[in-house]
């Protein structure tokens, strides 16, 4: 039976380009598209990006080129997840709240041939523009052969005139060719993509997807959010962001319609939701926030649930009481960057619908199980290699292997050959499995806080933070201890009281709060009051400027804690330290989960 | 970026075995299999097939083997599909309708090593071996070398004692090692599964599946059934059938669970479901009359919808509008052995909900639209090679292409060559392309009856036919004619009238109703009553009987039509030849499609 050769008709490459070729064929006059007033059919935007592909050959782009792109929701970013591949080329969408430094550290690393630029991110292009030409002329590279064509992207539907260089992308779509025939995949595993982790701790990296792992990535999303035929889809996450989840591509292979949108403002979302009746969105938590607190006028009824899929944290019990009465019904995602987005779904259980409304938040902020096509999921002790008991105590590394693992970090041999260890990808995150098979995220395995031999883990600690009344943000670090090594160090942002104040609670309150619902241990040693927490640019708390400014702080040892130390470190800490493998730490600091975006 | 190298981290060949991995780790206490009083959980099905599999290893299983197995859809159907493949094995599922003669045939073909047999089946089984055993002796062969070693499947939950041979599957499973580490996959293109065409016209033809191309495919079929998770799937499609519509995987996949059934007769059915609560289930249509014939004593109110996906002739209007109001909810599918059961999905889309019921049907009878894993589909002009326009008229030869179509036909080249042509798989069916992008098949190129120059679909005039109301059963097939080369002969069995008799309905009764309903040229020469039409295994009217007495039949020629051929003869003749390339008839001839199982 080996003998039966492989041939044109049994084996094609698997690729999410034919998710849009499909598309094109059998949803052809169904809406794809929709930006304000601006709306295209599958048959349109499949000969929009035929168009736009002929025309990026035209410019010149071969295989395995890479083009760039800083834009929002735009209809142009969605086009571009079929069109540049489609020319053969590799896609690097930029996050767009970056600076302007690393953005040019990324159009240098990445090679990009063509920078793709909306309107409005002109000035912070131009300046990410001004310090790659400086660079280039320090090192004396001939600017012509690596520095990239420019080519604006207009509003579509509002033009604005503003343009960095001659080109605009619209003119590319005029003179494509809609007939175009997309160059042929000769291995699936080609590369597709290329997103640069945001790099917290170092230089972003670039992890590089292939056809193979983003395709068998969406058709997985699908099948474990459920999403049926005919979604209407709000663009509320970024398509910057490990391409919308695969989102980008998952719509065309469900037929459904694109609702883009520029800015995730409460009126813009709302007013989209009720416009359009919109069915499924992805978001951060935080987006809950920006729901919750919309002004009345902003808000709109939702007359029938809205999926949302959440990931980047797990959706604290408090948001989903509220949020789900208004219509949102919420799955909890886990993923990395290096996992092409979600890598775990919390796939929810009919019998849990009986449970009280606070147990079903607890099983609801669980990662959940591996998504159809990971081939295996695991908590491994990583001294011993072995798997953690599924007990839902013992924690260990999570471990990820299958076809929609990244290929690996671009040009970087040694971060790739880090990840990849035993045959699995490190995600570097921290957890445990439960008994039924569903894993939780106890930490980042840095975030991991250990305080005289004892693990604290800063997730356990902020979930008990979130629960106190007048917290809106809580981010707890580790801050040097002179005699524990480590101790919680806890930053909040307080709500408003009645009267419009945040300065009538003290540290001592919120430490008498911990005290009563914390193990002792556990209880920060300080509390720092801020007016907001610093954080990314998809609204995730930068824990790593917290992290700098603890080590600031001092804590003085008291005689009740020497007493204890010395209990501790009569034997304690070895046993501890073969709980949490620490040096991965270290190895893996780099390692970006959707948590860190 | 091409730099990157597979390694196992990012690179697991796609295998079907990954689900039931998954399974039982994620879905390890929900329950995977019932059968009567018998149950198990999926930690206990995924024991069950490793302890099979290391059974299989220990009787000296190597790669690629063929284990044959001829059972109705019990457990050990059910888990062979796991645990042979996890041995390295090829599974052979035979359908248990055949002849001895025909079960011997494959056994020879296939190199069977081992061959299950349900205990139901021994009588047939002795008999089929006794064939093999004469071909042995007749042809010199040593039988040691290649006579399959029996296993018999006794009844798991009422055991009987019948035996063949000294092995029963029981004693493999307990003997076997509940740990034993599945025969890795070396390359996902490698064999799962051998499933011989029935070979109405030559012998039977054994149709390789690859991990790949089953992987996939079930996957497509949960998407496009949008099969959610824990479904409870009722086996009243025999797991034979192009195994089960790749559903025997796909239940793994979803975390179902698998209602076993030894008959479909209606009273188990309705049993069945009501029981059990059953949510899925597939069939051929013929199926919804044993379900609307049953008597009130084996009927159960159905208390949920049941999503029924149907397929192997698309279901008469008539049948739906009885079967849907009792909580069945049809989907139509459209496939063949060789492109791993179904390839077409007939997608409900929500705006045909306010259609009128007999529009409805209509568009549900339709073949519909290509599953998301299979890369293309196209209706083909094969004389020019080109697509047909898409208006739902211009018919043309069906064509494939993508990872789940077959490797091939085992030690069958020829036949495998010309399957594959130009870069696709010639399905042998003729349709059309709606607007819409949906496909409609028209007929087999083999069952097109050219009469006179003009194409007649037999299936056209069929769907007349059955919609009269006394009309059971209908099929219509070329009968010889002196002047028009062939001409329809409908064979017709009816339901009983008021007093019990069928004999008040003649053939001119039933031409004079074709006269009011079909074009002139259309209606049938000849209408042959039968008791009952001759049946496959799986239900479907085998129209090479029928076409066989037909040739025995002769028609008169009358003078007017004789004036109709000399019109003609002046020139229509051509331009039809060019509508329907009657070639593929010939090199088609052995294409099994499901309507032909």
């Amino acid at each position: 039976m080996d003998l039966l050769p492989k041939c044109d008709a049994n084996y094609v490459p698997l690729t999410p380009l034919t998710f849009l070729n499909r598309a094109a064929q059998v949803y052809a006059s169904r809406t794809s598209v929709i930006y304000e007033g601006t709306r295209f059919t599958w048959r349109q935007t499949d000969h929009r990006c035929r168009r736009l592909a002929s025309s990026l050959r035209s410019l010149n782009i071969v295989k395995n080129d890479v083009v760039s792109v800083l834009a929002p929701n735009v209809p142009a970013m969605y086009e571009m997840h079929f069109a540049v591949p489609m020319a053969g080329a590799v896609l690097n969408t930029i996050n767009t709240r970056l600076d302007a430094k690393t953005i040019a550290t990324i159009l240098r690393h990445s090679e990009a041939k063509i920078f793709f630029v909306d309107y409005q991110f002109v000035p912070l292009a131009r300046e990410a523009l001004r310090l790659l030409m400086d660079d280039h002329s320090q090192e004396c590279v001939s600017s012509e052969s690596s520095f990239p064509l420019v080519i604006v992207i207009d509003d579509i539907d509002s033009p604005t005139g503003v343009r960095l260089g001659e080109l605009e992308y619209e003119q590319l779509i005029h003179k494509g060719n809609p007939n175009y025939v997309p160059e042929h995949i000769e291995d699936e595993c080609d590369p597709i993509a290329l997103n640069y982790t945001s790099g917290t701790t170092s230089e972003p990296k670039g992890v590089v997807y292939s056809h193979r792992g983003a395709y068998l990535s969406t058709l997985s999303l699908i099948l474990g959010w459920e999403m049926g035929s005919e979604p209407v889809y709000l663009w509320s996450l970024p398509m910057f962001h490990c391409n919308g989840w695969t989102f980008t591509w998952g719509t065309a292979a469900r037929g459904g319609t694109n609702v883009c949108l520029r800015n995730t403002t409460a009126y813009d979302m709302y007013r989209n939701i009720s416009l359009h009746k919109v069915t499924h969105m992805c978001c951060a938590p935080i987006v809950f926030n920006i729901l919750l607190e919309a002004k009345p006028h902003e808000k709109r009824q939702i007359t029938s649930p809205v999926q949302v899929l959440t990931g980047g944290a797990p959706p604290p019990a408090s948001l989903l009481q509220k949020i789900e009465p208004l219509g949102f019904h919420v799955t909890h995602a886990y993923g990395l960057t290096e996992a092409t987005g979600p890598a775990l779904v919390c796939e929810w259980q009919a019998k849990w619908n009986q449970l009280p409304q606070e147990d079903q938040a607890k099983l609801k902020a669980r990662q959940g199980i591996s998504i159809l096509t990971l081939a295996d999921v695991d908590v491994k002790d990583l001294t011993t290699m072995t798997s953690v008991p599924r007990d839902g105590k013992t924690i260990g590394e999570i471990v990820l292997r299958g076809s929609s693992i990244m290929k690996g970090y671009f040009k970087d041999p040694n971060a790739t050959s880090k990840a990849f260890k035993n045959g699995w990808f490190a995600t570097g995150d921290v957890g445990v499995i439960h008994p039924d098979g569903y894993l939780e995220i106890k930490d980042r395995s840095k975030d991991v806080i250990i305080s005289g031999g004892e693990n604290i883990s800063s997730v356990e600690l902020e979930s008990v933070l979130y629960r106190h009344p007048r917290i809106l943000e809580a981010a707890v670090v580790a801050m040097p201890h002179p005699l524990w090594g480590e101790t919680p160090c806890a930053f909040v942002a307080l709500k408003k009281n009645a009267n419009g104040k945040t300065d009538d609670l003290k540290e001592a309150d919120i430490i008498s709060y911990c005290r009563k619902n914390l193990p002792h241990f556990m209880v920060p040693k300080k509390v720092e009051f801020l007016p907001e927490l610093p954080k990314t640019a998809t609204g995730k708390i930068q824990k790593f400027q917290l992290r700098t400014l603890a080590q600031t702080f001092e804590v003085s040892k008291s005689s009740s804690e020497n007493q204890k130390l010395s209990n501790k470190k009569s034997g304690q800490s070895d046993q501890v330290n073969t709980k949490i493998p620490r040096y991965i730490t270290e190895t893996h600091e780099n390692v970006l989960a959707l948590s860190r975006l």
